[in-house]
């Protein structure tokens, strides 16, 4: 059986929803952040060299890396999982790709910049941070800023068409990539009523989804 | 045919290297970066709504981001494709996803935080250097630098008992990783010789491989 070991407030939310969405049994062992430095604990960074979260066993396996976590499982279980991946040949599998992909490989990662940025400002002492802000704010609007324009502009686009990111049923490049989303809209990072309505929408088809309210509850327990 | 749009200086030399070990027909149309900017020119951006490099059209699709392009080409080419990409159940698979995913998802998104740090120093007018200097070294010594170590240590570990990141012959997931460490060694961020032996030695194997060759004098013509 798979244990998916969730660090609390990480992207191992996104493995707990995939498991409930498969309806598959596994067990779940949560791990408090440190209070004061908010990183793992020794203890779930001594799980895998890479102490990354998600992190999941199964027997000998040992796998850290949220989409090589999202393959392995659908291999695993992959008669159910199909549905989640569309198959090589299958109508929805170009779009399936390039939005699994683009969630971990462009959009979190620019994300990830931008929190790193607003750290930075935080941490700074109180004289020195207009000017440490004025050089964060000058680089998110360089770098990540028109990156994630780009992204979501094009995602509410597609969302036009389609129900979800890859056709008009879930599949695992939803489970990814909404997670980015729900993050941008819970920090306020853009209005998505007003900028971007059709993945406000798409947010709210995704909350009202059986697997994602199980995987809220269980990973807020 | 499957044309590869090839911006200098990008992530898709890494397509150009898939495509070659392939032997697959393509069109490689090259594009100069901004001399000015280094940004991709308009015509460029102009091909998908994402803009990021590398960027491929066949036919009726036009797909971006590096991960989703392999798939997308070792399932066109999939009897030649399946050699690069490990299938379900292979003892490979494993170690195939997690290094497939983890440069894309872990490491190069890293290296970009630290690419974004060090430039974010040289563009402060002179006076202010230093300060920006030492925030983004700080900045860098908590978040990317020990991540980086840990993927780089774990890695070295791997390439104590296997020629290539999965198992003993070349995979897709050493082509999309080993770009990153080649750039990593180009900016001496780090000394493999000294600090991760079997990488060093991974990578003179990986620069002796026909097809690396020939997409090297490719991307640099």
């Amino acid at each position: 059986m798979i244990t998916l070991h969730h660090l609390e407030n990480s992207q191992s939310f996104r493995i707990i929803w995939l498991l409930e969405e498969l309806n598959v049994p596994y067990e779940l062992k949560v791990y408090a952040r440190d209070k004061k430095t908010m990183l793992a604990p020794e203890e779930y960074k001594a799980l895998h060299p890479a102490g990354t979260a998600p992190i999941i066993t199964d027997g000998d396996v040992v796998l850290a890396e949220t989409n090589a976590i999202v393959d392995y499982i659908l291999d695993k279980y992959s008669e159910e999982g199909q549905r989640l991946r569309p198959a090589q040949g299958d109508k929805n599998r170009v779009p399936y790709l390039y939005w699994f992909h683009a969630g971990q490989g462009s959009l979190m990662p620019m994300l990830l910049m931008v929190f790193i940025f607003n750290s930075m400002t935080e941490k700074t002492p109180f004289l020195m941070r207009p000017l440490i802000r004025r050089v964060t704010q000058t680089a998110a609007t360089f770098f990540p800023m028109p990156r994630i324009k780009k992204l979501l502009g094009y995602m509410n686009d597609q969302l036009e068409e389609n129900q979800f990111l890859a056709g008009n049923e879930l599949t695992a490049a939803d489970i990814v990539t909404s997670f980015d989303l729900m993050t941008i809209g819970r920090i306020k990072l853009f209005n998505f009523q007003r900028d971007y309505p059709n993945i406000a929408t798409y947010l709210e088809r995704v909350e009202a989804i059986e697997s994602y309210k199980k995987a809220l509850a269980k990973s807020e327990k």
